[in-house]
């Protein structure tokens, strides 16, 4: 009952919900099962696949973590049976992936740290971690990658790795920081949902 | 003169048809030579790459396999130099390119099993070597994946796959479940073809 | 004050402009600030990233060279503080590609034939090593890769690294072949911009 197993089975639901997010959007552009299914997989393992192979751990991780497939397989299975019911659930689905999205950041960061990385890196791998399979889901799609314009979302991913870090640094044992950071993540990206806060923009885009 | 050969050498075919049907793309596209090049070589060696990278086998087999590049190249050459016959023969490539899918997804699993994997990620393995060249040729070209869409492709590289572990499970030398497997990958994939056997859908895309 | 320091600094001059390109296409999409960040960071290290990967060095290069991370990260600055200005000197930022383009093709190459690569894979590495970082910039911006259309630009890399190849062949050091092929690539790349030398294409696209 350790304050760690809160964050494998936020884990486990952060692949769940990031499979029926890639399903949903795939059964969208018609995609065959096996489209669908496949989807759903490298949006749930997409981004610590990205960060085991840049960090040189092989073979990538769910290579031996069978449930991992499974998990997103069921995602698909959900998503295609309740695909209409889901789309009405837009809100719910947004706050679920909040919870993927904390998880993901802390445990891509604490597999970076464990690595031996500068905690620079371990920023960006929580963040690639937590991003980065809506990353390959969109280019698959052959979408632009949302997470890259919309609101605080990779932001929220880095900030939380950086609290976990910062945490860590001010002498808390990992199995506390790491649930109380995931906590941090979801508060900000939360209030990002809640008040609509739009991402930090400084481009001029050419006039259409 | 063993029937593991009958695989090797449908295995330089698949290549050599993967890589035409990659640069046939890219001369559609107006793509300059390099680009054609190119294409041909990751629609040829990109499922192997990606499943090498995944499976953590490096370099990936290709590097010390000079002979995929040049054979690769030769596609690119055929596919430029006779881009008009080709294109008028789009139902034999069809043809050939069944053929090399056939072999891609055994050794794929081959490959996997071979590293230990589970029969489920074997299974994956083989539709990721047999797909994802096509799969990197349309992001590349940035089109939506084809396979991921239409008619029976992967799932029947995956079919393929599961009667190569299930033909081991029943006994079967590698020497003789491969080719078999291989031949009933074709099977399936040239019913798909003749009868023009749409893939499983489930999705509702939203009206237009 | 050996005669490679000068490429080691061009590398550096390399990462940076390339970090600029991939921020200010970032920008003109209307990209928040995250967006724009890892696109110059994927623009910048994303060639000798996925050399890495291929060639099976891990970590990849920027794990462990953390001042990477950081000139990505000026780039990114550098290019949302003086956008406006930088648009308008596109002709100049063009010649800085070109000085990035040379010390990332051979360096990419020396990287391959380091690893005991056979030379013709050396002559691609040092193409991927200074191409990749545009394609995945293109492809996380949903748009075709532009230099597998556009003029001399991979082919000017492969020629660099085929040079550099060569020179080591006629008995110079690599001190002195690394310098000389970087001169060579720059002065390919240099009269296709001055000369606006297409690249050749055999291709018949369809009539539209």
């Amino acid at each position: 009952m350790s304050t760690l197993n809160v964050l494998e089975i936020l884990n486990i639901f952060g692949l769940f919900v990031f499979a029926i997010s890639g399903a949903l959007r795939a059964l969208r552009q018609d995609m065959d099962f096996f489209g669908v299914a496949l989807l759903a997989f490298v949006t749930g393992v997409g981004g610590g696949t990205i960060r085991d192979v840049l960090l040189g751990f092989f073979p990538v991780w769910w290579i031996e973590n069978i449930s991992a497939v499974f998990i997103c397989l069921a995602g698909a299975i959900v998503a295609t049976l309740a695909q209409s019911v889901l789309d009405s659930r837009i809100k719910a689905l947004i706050w679920a992936d909040a919870l993927g999205l904390s998880a993901f950041a802390i445990l891509g960061a604490q597999s970076a740290l464990g690595a031996g990385a500068h905690p620079v890196i371990a920023i960006f791998m929580g963040a690639v971690t937590a991003t980065f399979g809506g990353v390959v889901r969109d280019v698959l799609l052959n979408e632009p990658p949302l997470i890259l314009k919309q609101d605080i979302y990779a932001t929220a991913a880095m900030l939380g790795a950086a609290a976990y870090i910062g945490l860590l640094e001010l002498g808390l044992a990992a199995a506390a920081a790491a649930p109380l950071a995931a906590l941090i993540t979801f508060a900000i990206r939360g209030a990002s949902i809640l008040f609509n806060i739009p991402s930090p923009k400084f481009g001029h885009p050419p006039r259409q």
